[in-house]
């Protein structure tokens, strides 16, 4: 038993082997981590539509419970910003943002999500969320970059105004433009500006006046923090809170409280579909970050143990005041780059945290929204990639179309139905491109046995014998394709008596074809013409020997085409095919 | 523009070669199959919830749309039993059976359906059918003929009963049979042992009195002719319709009506989903029946011009009093064995139809309904084929769950929702088998250049060089098990230095996949180990090479797997390895 309890708690692997310099690395970067998670737990958190506490709780007893059962070593879990910008959308649904309702949806989205996280994980399912294509994700991070960096615009104009979809949040924010609060908007364009500049200036300016790649790396990422105790302090010295600009204002003073997600029944039907998408979303942008950074180390992730990971952290999220969250690409970079080796250096970030939500929380009060606005800005630009469109263009149309209409729809009518249509259509599309195959008609390649394409190689042909080289699996959708292909293919050639299917890329054939070529066969025996197969792969031949099919083929089965070759082609009369 | 033209009307194709022995041929094969229709005709109205002369009005405009439209020389069309169901289902939910309403949304379902089959066809969509599998659409079609057989028991049994699902059906039965009709039930009884006598036991009995094999399949087929004559003569002789047995009653005695289908939103909204699925499933059973009829004389059809064929069809039963009507096995092979070469044949048959309406029709009124509910029970029964569970299971379990899956559905909660599952279900099984392909590494079959499994053969392989043979095309559902398949080969391997990927069997890398081929590359990097290719096809190669792929590959792209082993494998020393 020890060997499965240890598959299901990676902590009793790793803790066993513990040591003093492990420690030591873990603590230095728990240290880092903390710093830059305290603004980003409470911008996140402005993002979601939740009270600025809520971010902090969500970072702590989630990175807990993944230390316990994640099998990534470095994977930091906490808020981020597209699963924020999906609470806010989903929970925006079903409640005021502001209410008590509000917040104890966000709880039970991150319950239902951790069930069903851990649901699939205990029954191994992960395979699932490869429904979600690259394309498909790529478009979806976009998209949200661009809504969740308009969401934010009404912070640093200091505005009001609302909407979940692009044209919503612009027309709304149009129509409140006379009411900008002028000290608002200096404050947040600054910080926006400061932000960019450390960010593509910074890092540069550091390493040529000679600091080391890691501090200048720290230094770049701690922009944030310079940026909301620089903000805060003026607002504090000059009274800005009573000139109109909004601030974080009061956050208890506490630990991570006990809660209750709701669980009426009306409430978990809403949330389910939401609580789906998040968790999918979540745990495909979570293993890849992991596996990413467990491939320098040349450690092992175990994708359906990560389910059961993020699982946790999510119920743990849903009962200590959180909302949902997965593991970040920022957050667990910085980690990885500040020596972390184990999940223990999640455990001494989430003390770091604690020690924040007790004794930090008055600092805050004085930090202007616009700071958080900010940072999120300046954080989610760098998810907008439109060169996405570009590269798949000039690869493939069809994955063109899936990456422009997931960006399209997720833009102009939400995060949901955006996803959703991009899953469906890239299914569609890949069904569209199996459903004509390629098929090649080929001829002997003088002097080899190597038979190619005849419209690109000049190779041997013989009217009599017609070779089609199939390059797809055959199942249910092209089954009919191939029905027509042969028997347009015979009524145009009349001279032909034996027909070739050489089936070297047939890597299934499953009960649809199988009838399809039943059919082609019976067809082509009333037209007195032979039905061969070439080079049929071993599992696709145990398939077919449980049939009746080969027993009634009008031809015969050759190991190789050129066996086949041999043995049809270029005899006066073959008029007795049918053996 | 005359070849674009005789694409659109087949007719100027064969009608300018039209003699005096295929005018002979054509006519008395038209009398045969005009006999057959007629108590057909009137069966598969009773079945789809309509007066009896829909039935014959049916079978007059769409058969001559089809002879100027359709491509096949020998399909018949007109009401058929699994249309005529799914007419009674989708009509019986807008519409009171025997209301003027009910026959108006049976045109407007006619309607619908012809226009969206000449959609299909003019922008050339056919493909779309073959999203119905043959699991589905055996399953489905089984079902129907159990739902069929059950929903023709009231009839047989003389009682009122209800329902669209069986257990509906059976327990509306049961409910009402203490108001069986005795002599009902002795007509309907006599009349159904009398049908199936007819198609097991008198055609070889014809046989063996010597008859030639057309005239006794003729007389079998006449069956429902004498059936229906005697039953007619013992009902008008001894005064039964007066004792309670329900007969055909009076049938206008008119050439078909000019109708106009409803066109309001509401009724259209409502019928949309079931005319698409009939539509759908009208076509893939017309097709495979003028597919096989075709291929006896070496003929072709265009499925893309069948839809057209249909559609219009379709259109002329919505605007002359019909309903839904497609392409029907046992009308159509009658056609083809009687002669039929044309599809002048069919525009005879119509002539002779509309003569019966004509004429004809004051006969049926002793008709009685038993007979009519006989004739379709004994025709639905042959279409129910449960050995397909059995060949389905033992061929592939994922096509067997399709099958059981719509059989299953149809039966208990109806016709439409069972087949729109099976349809989801066996694309969902679909990306499953294909979501976890089969790969199995290989080594090489001493004193040869092949490359076989190594659980299979007794091959040579190297510790410092993994080959893997992937039998699937790449593709997102299937990416990231390739990421995570190497990740731990090559973790568990500690002396792996090349991983070499032998695609012979991939038929294409989709964007996801080369996302995930550059994700492998990167992280077999960062462990020092190779990355390389073997025996890329033509079309993939190309793609690739639009790319930074093959720059970035930490290996090379080798054209045969040979080639990679010698050059990777049995050398002392590869820690250079990234060429």
């Amino acid at each position: 038993m020890p060997r499965t309890l240890s598959r299901y708690l990676p902590i009793l692997d790793w803790g066993r082997r513990y040591d003093r310099s492990a420690l030591t690395n873990d603590m230095i970067a728990a240290v880092i981590v903390t710093i830059m998670l305290i603004p980003q737990s409470l911008a996140y958190a402005l993002l979601a539509g939740l009270p600025p506490e809520a971010g902090i709780y969500a970072s702590i007893a989630p990175i807990l419970l993944y230390a316990i059962f994640g099998t990534s070593r470095a994977l930091a879990v906490g808020p981020v910003a597209v699963v924020s910008l999906l609470t806010a959308s989903a929970v925006g649904q079903v409640a005021e943002q502001g209410t008590a309702g509000y917040a104890v949806a966000a709880l039970t989205l991150a319950g239902l999500s951790g069930a069903f996280l851990v649901l699939l994980g205990v029954f191994r399912l992960g395979f699932l969320a490869n429904f979600l294509s690259h394309p498909v994700i790529a478009g979806f991070i976009t998209a949200s970059g661009i809504l969740i960096a308009t969401s934010q615009l009404k912070h640093i104009l200091g505005v009001e105004a609302h909407g979940h979809t692009l044209i919503e949040m612009v027309g709304s924010l149009l129509s409140h433009l006379g009411g900008i609060n002028p000290i608002t908007l200096v404050i947040g364009v600054a910080a926006t500006a400061f932000l960019f500049w450390v960010r593509r200036g910074l890092k540069p300016l550091l390493r040529r006046m000679g600091a080391g790649p890691l501090a200048a790396d720290i230094a770049t990422k701690a922009g944030p923090v310079a940026a909301v105790v620089v903000t805060t302090l003026a607002v504090w010295a000059f009274g800005l809170a009573d000139r109109g600009v909004a601030v974080v204002g009061s956050v208890p003073q506490a630990l991570p409280p006990l809660t209750m997600p709701g669980l009426s029944p009306d409430l978990v039907r809403q949330l389910l579909i939401p609580a789906i998408l998040i968790s999918v979303i979540g745990f495909v942008e979570s293993i890849s970050v992991a596996q990413t950074l467990a491939a320098k180390k040349r450690q092992r992730i175990d994708p359906d143990q990560e389910l059961i990971g993020l699982g946790a952290a999510n119920l743990g999220a849903a009962f200590t005041g959180g909302y949902p969250v997965t593991g970040g690409f920022a957050r667990s970079v910085v980690n990885f780059d500040a020596g972390a080796e184990t999940p223990a250096a999640g455990a001494f970030t989430a003390a770091g945290l604690a020690i924040a939500a007790v004794a930090l929380t008055p600092l805050v009060y004085y930090l202007p929204n616009a700071t958080l606005a900010a940072t999120i800005v300046v954080a989610v630009l760098s998810l907008v990639d439109l060169s996405i469109l570009q590269k798949t263009w000039s690869y493939s149309r069809a994955d063109f179309a899936a990456v422009a209409a997931t960006i399209l729809l997720t833009l102009t009518m939400g995060v949901e139905i955006g996803v959703a249509s991009g899953v469906i259509l890239s299914v569609l599309l890949h069904l569209w491109t199996t459903s004509r195959p390629h098929v090649a008609e080929v001829g002997l390649v003088p002097g080899t046995h190597h038979f190619r394409n005849i419209d690109r190689h000049d190779v041997h042909t013989d009217p009599r014998v017609l070779t089609l080289r199939i390059d797809e699996s055959l199942y249910f959708v092209n089954a009919r394709f191939l029905e027509d292909l042969v028997q347009d293919r015979v009524t145009e050639g009349c001279e032909v008596q034996h027909v070739v299917l050489m089936c070297s890329a047939v890597n299934a054939i499953d009960y649809s074809a199988l009838e399809s070529l039943e059919a082609v066969n019976h067809r082509l025996a009333d037209m007195n013409v032979g039905l061969h197969l070439s080079e049929v792969k071993g599992p696709v031949m145990d398939r077919l020997k449980t049939t009746h099919f080969l027993d009634q083929l009008n031809g015969r089965v050759f190991l190789s085409q050129y066996d086949a070759w041999t043995a049809l082609a270029q005899r006066p009369d073959r008029a007795d095919a049918a053996e």
